[in-house]
C-alpha cells in the first residue's frame, strides 16, 4: 500500500504560508455538530501532516485529525467534542478555513457574510455563536439527507472505503458503483438513524433507536467511572461478558441436556439471553465487578440491539447490504465484531454487515458536497489516488 | 362485576380438610420456572381465599396468589422467586398438590412416582431437587410451545382476559374466538421471546431480545440500589425521564425552529432520542440523580425497545395484533403505557398492543393444559363463570 508523502502537492504548487497556518486556497469547509462530537471536513491544496498541525493546534484539543488525498488537494477530517465548540471555532479561525467559503467576490465586496454548511442538531443550537466568533452565517443542511449523500460519496469515490470485519480482521470490499443500490445505511453516533438508500438523491429515514452511542457512554460513565467513551472501548478489550450477562448454559443445570436439546429454540449454550442478567444476584454488587467486563457487556448489548433492528428493517425492504457508519465504530473492535455476527444471526445469513473507514464523517462529507460547483473538486482520478493506509 | 364468593363451591361439595391445607381433589399442577420467578398454576375443587392461604403459608414467601373460577372449581396462580425454590416445594408439599398429579391408580400401586409438568429453563436445572424433596418426576415441557398454548388458552377461555392500556386506563377487549389468528405474542419475563401464533398448535418462535426484564432489574439494581424489581416499578411512578434522557428539544437550541422543522425527520420536540443521554454530562454523577428518574428511564428504554422489535416482526409477517404477557408487566403502568404508545408509533398505527391479565402465568398454563384428559377440566360454561375482578 502506497505511503502518503508528507506535504505532497498533488497538482499545482500554490503559495501557502504554512508556518502561520494560513491557507490561501480553502474553498470548502463543512461541519456536522452532533450531541457529543463535532466532525469537521475541509479541503486544502496542500497536505498538512497531523504532527505539524498538532504543533500549531494542540491547544485546540482536536480528538482526531486525518487526511485523505483527492484530486487537486487533500480532504482533512478533524473531530472535537461538542462541549469544546469554542476550540473548534478557534481552529477554524486560526487556519482561516472560513475566509473563502461559500461566498463569491461580489458578495464579499458588498460585505455579505460568508456561509458555511453545517449539519447535525448543533447547526441550529450554535448558529449565533458562529456569527459572533467567526462572523459567518450557518447554512443548515438536513442531517438525514447529508448522511445518505455522504455515504454515497464515500462508497462511490473513495477506494477501499468499505470493509468487512471477520474473525478480528478488516477486509476491504470492492464496491461496484453500478450495483451499489439499494442498501441500508446505519449511522451510530450519539443517536442512531437507519436509512434506506435506493439511489443518488433517493433515500429515506426508515428507523432508529434511542439506545445508541450516548446510551453506551452515559450508562458506561455511571457504571464504570470511566472518564471517556474511548476508555470504555479500551477496557472492553480485556472484558468477559460471562461474568455479567446471562447465557443459555447458565439457566439450564444439565449441560448434556443443553447440548442435546437447546438448539431448537433457545440457541446454543453460549447464547447470550440476558444482558446484565448476573447483576441481579444478591451477592454481586457493582463494586464487585470489574470495569472491563461491564464495558464489554454494554458495548455488546447496544451493538447487538442495533444490528437486530437494522436487520429487521433490511428484511422488511428485502435488502442484503447493511453499511454502518458513525463515530461509535471508531477503534471499536467489539462493535465491529458484534455488528457483523449479529447481522449474520438476525438476518439468518441473508444480509451482510460492512463498515466505512471514514465512519464518523459521513454527515459532514454530505454537507461538504452540498456547496455549489462542488463538481470541480470531486472529479476523482483513480490513477492519481492513494489508497488509505 | 360479580364478586367472587369466599369458599364458593361451584359444583359438587367434596370433602376437603382445609384447615390442614390438605386437598382431596387436586388433579392438576404445573410450574414454569424462569430465571427470576417460579410461576405455579393448580386446580382445586374449592376456592381458598388468599387471606386464608396467607395464614397457613406466610413462611413460604409467595410473591403473589390469586384465583380464578373455572367450571368445576378454581384455578390458582402462585408466584415465588426462583431463588426460593425450596419455599415453593414446601408450598406444594404442604398443600399436597403433587399427590394426585400425573399418575393413575395402576402406576400408584406399582410405586411409580407421580409426574408433574414443568416448563421454563428451571425444569432442567431443578429436576433432581423435585425428586429429592417431594418425590415426583419432572416432565419437561417445551417452554416456547407452552407460551403459545397458554396464550391461546387464556384468549379463548378466560373472559375479559385481554385489555388495552390507553391514557392510563385498562379497557377489556372482546376477543372473537373465530377471528383470533394470526397474532404476535410477546412474553417479557427475565428474557423476551416473540412468537407468531397462526392457530392452535401452529406457532413459531420468530425473535427475541437480550434486553428484557432481567436487564431492567440487573441494571436497575446497580443504578438505584433498589432491593427488588417491584421497588423499581414503584419508584418509576414518580420519575421524570427529562432529567436522564436526551430529547429532540435538548439538542436543538432554537425552540421555534424545532417546532417548525423537526417533524420531518427527528420527530416532535419531546421525542426521546437518547436513553441515559444526560448521564454524559460531566457535572452529573449517578449520585446526583434520583432513583425515581433512573427507574422510569430504564423501564421506558426497555419497554420501548421491545415494542419496536415486536412491531418490526409484526410488519414482516403482516400481523396487526400484538399481545404482551410475562411478569414484567405486573403492576407496571410504565411498561403498559410505553408498549402501547411505542407499538402505535413503530407500526405507524397499523398494529395494536394488547395485554393479558394473567400476564406471568402464560407458560405455566400452557404446561397445565398438556396433561392428558385435560378436556374435562377446561370445558367452560359461560353462564356459570364470574368475571375477573
Amino acid at each position: 500500500m502506497a505511503e502518503i508523502p508528507k506535504h505532497h502537492v498533488p497538482e499545482e504548487n500554490n503559495t501557502t504560508s504554512e508556518k502561520t497556518g494560513i491557507q490561501e486556497e480553502v474553498p470548502y469547509l463543512a461541519l456536522d455538530i452532533g450531541g457529543s462530537l463535532i466532525k469537521l471536513v475541509y479541503f486544502s491544496r496542500y497536505e498538512q501532516s497531523p504532527a505539524e498541525d498538532h504543533d500549531n493546534t494542540d491547544m485546540m484539543k482536536a480528538l482526531e485529525h486525518r487526511s485523505h488525498p483527492v484530486h487537486g488537494g487533500w480532504l482533512h477530517f478533524v473531530k472535537f467534542e461538542t462541549r469544546d465548540i469554542n476550540q473548534c471555532l478557534d481552529f477554524i479561525k486560526f487556519k482561516q478555513l472560513h475566509c473563502r467559503v461559500g461566498t463569491d467576490m461580489e458578495s464579499k465586496q458588498k460585505g455579505i457574510a460568508a456561509k458555511i454548511k453545517v449539519t447535525g442538531a448543533g447547526a441550529h443550537k450554535f448558529a449565533d455563536l458562529f456569527m459572533e466568533k467567526i462572523g459567518v452565517t450557518v447554512e443548515k443542511e438536513d442531517e438525514m439527507d447529508c448522511l445518505a449523500i455522504g455515504a454515497n460519496f464515500l462508497l462511490k469515490v473513495i477506494q477501499n472505503e468499505a470493509f468487512t470485519f471477520i474473525e478480528g480482521k478488516k477486509e476491504s470490499v470492492d464496491i461496484n458503483k453500478n450495483d451499489l443500490f439499494p442498501y441500508i445505511f446505519v449511522n451510530i453516533g450519539s443517536g442512531v438513524s437507519i436509512h434506506k438508500v435506493a439511489g443518488d438523491g433517493n433515500s429515506e429515514l426508515v428507523d432508529g433507536t434511542r439506545i445508541g452511542g450516548i446510551t453506551c457512554w452515559g450508562l458506561g460513565r455511571w457504571l464504570t467511572k470511566c472518564k471517556s467513551f474511548n476508555e470504555i472501548i479500551e477496557l472492553s478489550k480485556c472484558g468477559n461478558t460471562k461474568r455479567i450477562d446471562l447465557f443459555v448454559e447458565d439457566t439450564f443445570g444439565d449441560r448434556e441436556y443443553v447440548e442435546k436439546h437447546t438448539n431448537k429454540w433457545t440457541g446454543p449454550p453460549n447464547m447470550n439471553i440476558g444482558s446484565f442478567g448476573k447483576a441481579i444476584s444478591e451477592n454481586k454488587t457493582l463494586e464487585d465487578c470489574n470495569a472491563e467486563d461491564i464495558s464489554l457487556s454494554l458495548l455488546e448489548m447496544i451493538s447487538h440491539n442495533i444490528a437486530q433492528i437494522a436487520s429487521l428493517n433490511a428484511r422488511i425492504y428485502g435488502i442484503k447490504r447493511i453499511f454502518f457508519g458513525g463515530s461509535f465504530m471508531k477503534d471499536n473492535a467489539c462493535a465491529l465484531a458484534t455488528l457483523s455476527s449479529s447481522v449474520h444471526y438476525a438476518s439468518k445469513g441473508t444480509a451482510k454487515a460492512m463498515f466505512l473507514r471514514h465512519e464518523g464523517f459521513v454527515g459532514a462529507l454530505g454537507a461538504l458536497t452540498s456547496y455549489e460547483n462542488k463538481h470541480d473538486l470531486f472529479i476523482m482520478d483513480n490513477d492519481k489516488m492513494w489508497k488509505l493506509p
